[in-house]
């Protein structure tokens, strides 16, 4: 399964693909779309929506997954940092990919244990748990943490969704079902 | 020239089309473009931006106008307004139109008048201006004024940029330049 993060945002969007089979993970590609700030709006939505798509054309994601961003105290921030997640989802969107969402505090508890973890200690969790040799960017680590939080999501579904050990397995097709 | 507005909305985004050749203008086509409130925020996003697109390669148009909105009092709900905002304003640019946008404050001022003008004020002012039987939806409405906001302020573009009346004017293919 391949999984595209995101992390979204009005100047710089971070993006992290990574493959999973469920137990184990590795990197794919990781980087940041930028939108150039002296544009106008429209341009600047236009950048990140064709940026986010030649990932997914570059990268063939089967799923996305976007971190939920924080309400802003200037709501004019908020509201701009809005309209950029909502072109970045419209580029997953229209390539059909099915999108989850995640808070900060459940992608910083994914890789880092607790909810508080600071950029740095993300980017360096990250590194460490997709054995890369230097650390990505702050936007492209909180992209790939964002993907990585999903597959622990996806992991505890099914742990959870599996019949407890008293209530006997069932082996079908050579898996525990 | 055909001038498409858009009222941006996450439950319903107004649309309207018009015709304008600078001196007159006249209706095309309005109605809204529904995302059920039951979906989970990617989904709406998505017919948000797949009805756009949509009503642009319908009727065609040649620019679009959008109204800029209001960051709300409770700050989730700017969040989401951006995010539907931002699903419009995708679907317009990936179509390569030129995006403009005004304020409720200049639309309002350019169907009603004055800034303070009430919704169903708005409805009958684009009633009247358009020559229709009856009045469009609030939502509709709202778009239309938007298209119609932008004829006045580039009809006043024109008048700024051309020379005074002791400037003399010029005839270049039949017209005053």
């Amino acid at each position: 399964m391949r999984i595209l993060g995101i992390d979204p945002g009005l100047r710089a969007t971070g993006y992290g693909v990574i493959e999973s089979d469920g137990a184990r993970m590795a990197y794919v590609a990781s980087g940041t779309v930028r939108a150039d700030s002296k544009d106008e709006l429209p341009l600047r939505l236009k950048a990140i929506l064709e940026g986010v798509a030649e990932v997914v054309a570059t990268h063939g994601p089967q799923l996305a997954v976007v971190e939920k961003v924080f309400v802003n105290s200037n709501p004019q921030s908020t509201l701009l940092l809005g309209q950029a997640r909502g072109a970045a989802i419209c580029a997953l969107v229209a390539a059909d990919l099915p999108v989850f969402e995640y808070t900060a505090l459940q992608i910083k508890q994914a890789v880092a244990g607790h909810g508080k973890a600071h950029k740095s200690a993300v980017q360096e969790m990250v590194r460490r748990l997709l054995r890369l040799s230097g650390s990505p960017s702050p936007d492209a680590a909180d992209a790939l943490a964002t993907a990585i939080c999903h597959t622990n999501h996806a992991a505890s579904r099914r742990a959870a969704a599996a019949p407890s050990a008293g209530a006997g397995l069932r082996l079908k097709h050579g898996r525990l079902v």
